[in-house]
């Protein structure tokens, strides 16, 4: 059975909704887990779960309350005495703190003891703890963070999501071959469309990157299937399944899409109060909006996957919930399951093309 | 009476919508205009309008229609023979097509014939016919583009939205200075709070450039009222009303969100077609969802401002109808009543401060 070792500590709700989302995740998704962080703490909310079942709030909605026997699970505490905090510089952190969650639970993967580790704490040092921990990739400069994102069609990938600012064409083209490899093998899209994020659809836009990176990508067309650069408004078209950009530009875009969402939500609600009838409007519609606010909210997706590390890390958003857990875990046990390293390395190995 | 041109040919509904959009702003906002153009489809335009009204459509909802009467408004008409294409190279085609309806809008300005322009054309060629037909603001490197977005609080002003791909620090405070002046002149904020686009709040935070602008406006903290980085996320929230970046990433962050906005209502929209109950739901929940989708629409805003050209220049959305040209001539207006180029060369004359 694939085991998922969790940053029990991680995050602005740990340890109690982190440890619920995991054990949702080995009751629902048939997977053992390794809860890394302080014994005392894990063992509480294990129990308090136990009694009381797991009441699950996605995007402020609240939800239905599910009871798990984690008697049947199979559940390995591991003790971290240390915790990094989110405003650590990470790499110093991960250096000086030894016994934290993330450095224990990144240790557990690179020891085999378990097969990914999904955090949901300070996104720096996640990344630095992998880095560090595992290795890159043969064939990668640096690891990115590939972001699923709904659209009106299949979702598509936006890589990198944040974890370089400063980038160059050759990184960009090892993104794109990333994220092709997880939109085909993670999310089942065939021959997946590669688009570089730009400000026009002309080869000659945008800065010298872009304009750089989309000649690169155009001669690799043997290998990617890329289709031309897209510009921000037509990313939720589905016209693409994979996008390349630095992470400067790409956790812009990912943290102003959440935040357009979320005002828009906000606003409806606050219409929804104007008068009576408003309210009524409100309470009919509510179901709906509700079901449209799950579909693009990130918890449905629960994390991000760094990837062209040796090994699976699935970083979780710092706010998420017991559902974003759950579904985090899934992420890293459908890339654990589907080899995706070594098909990135075979990929870059110069064996293999991905345009069918 | 301040007097607008318009280039009645540009955009995706010219000149109809164009033409509908200024005579309902000279109507509403006791303003006179110059239509640029060929003048026999300017003329017809005009006999439709007299005869049928305006129909007014925001956002794809069906609107009321508005009745002109214009032989009481202030109308000019000039000829412009040529126009100039979206896909054509601005530089290149405001050199080679002198009597295009953007090169002689620009003109109308440069010798006072118009006190503003507004053009829903092509973006390049009405900043290029703009550079060189207006010339720079002194203490201006490089023009920039304006936008207002609504938030949960008092509008925001990103810039640059997309004149300059590639900055450097001082661009970026000049756009500071020139986003001060506009938010504090036209929207009438008192003492903006500016603040940089960038991935996390702390200042060594982001790619070279966000790092060093940082940097910069916090010498300069005496003549901007600069409060550090700004997430994606926290944009709507309304906490500050003045963001720069370059026009490489303000151009993605702002087509994101129009592309965020729009798949949001698509996507409720299609929810409330699911079945009967949530037909009667969508019926009821309508009127709210329009409302909503106003005060965040473009539309309402009506165009972006080139600042740092000697002259008003008001660009609007490509797809822009009669609505949005009528709010972008406001805009326009606005900005040239308030004499807001005057205000940005004294400041930057070293003859003023914005923080109070």
């Amino acid at each position: 059975m694939t085991r998922i070792a969790i940053d029990a500590m991680g995050g602005d709700h740990a340890p109690h909704e982190i440890v619920a989302g995991a054990l949702w995740a080995a009751a629902d998704y048939n997977v053992a887990i390794e809860l890394v962080g302080k014994p005392d703490r894990i063992e509480y909310a294990i129990d308090k779960i136990n009694s009381e079942g797991i009441i699950s709030t996605v995007g402020g909605f609240k939800n239905q309350k599910i009871r798990i026997d984690t008697s049947k699970l199979d559940i390995k505490i591991t003790q971290a005495t240390e915790v990094i905090e989110m405003g650590e510089a990470p790499g110093q952190a991960i250096r000086k703190k030894k016994k934290s969650s993330i450095v224990l639970g990144v240790d557990a993967v690179a020891t085999g003891s378990s097969d990914a580790i999904v955090a949901a704490g300070s996104t720096g040092a996640a990344m630095a703890a992998s880095l560090f921990g595992l290795g890159r990739l043969p064939g990668i400069d640096r690891p990115a963070i590939a972001v699923t994102l709904p659209t009106m069609k299949k979702p598509v990938v936006i890589i990198d999501g944040g974890a370089n600012s400063n980038c160059t064409p050759e990184m960009l083209y090892q993104f794109a071959v990333m994220g092709t490899t997880f939109s085909k093998n993670v999310l089942g899209v065939t021959n997946p469309r590669v688009a570089v994020l730009n400000i026009g659809e002309e080869a000659g836009k945008g800065n010298e990157l872009a304009q750089a990176t989309y000649k690169l990508l155009e001669e690799k067309q043997d290998k990617i299937n890329f289709i031309g650069n897209i510009e921000g408004r037509e990313i939720f078209s589905g016209i693409c399944n994979v996008i390349v950009c630095d992470g400067f530009v790409g956790n812009i875009a990912l943290k102003i899409t959440e935040g357009a969402s979320s005002m828009l939500f906000r606003m409806l609600k606050q219409e929804f109060k104007t008068d009576p009838l408003a309210r009524i409007a409100g309470l009919i519609a509510y179901p709906f909006m509700k079901r449209i606010y799950r579909k693009i909210n990130y918890e449905e997706f629960g994390g991000a996957l760094l990837l062209g590390v040796k090994g699976i890390t699935v970083i979780s958003h710092g706010s998420s919930k017991a559902y974003a857990i759950k579904n985090a875990i899934r992420v890293a046990k459908e890339a654990f399951e589907t080899g995706i390293n070594k098909k990135i390395a075979e990929f870059l190995d110069g064996n293999n093309s991905f345009t069918e």
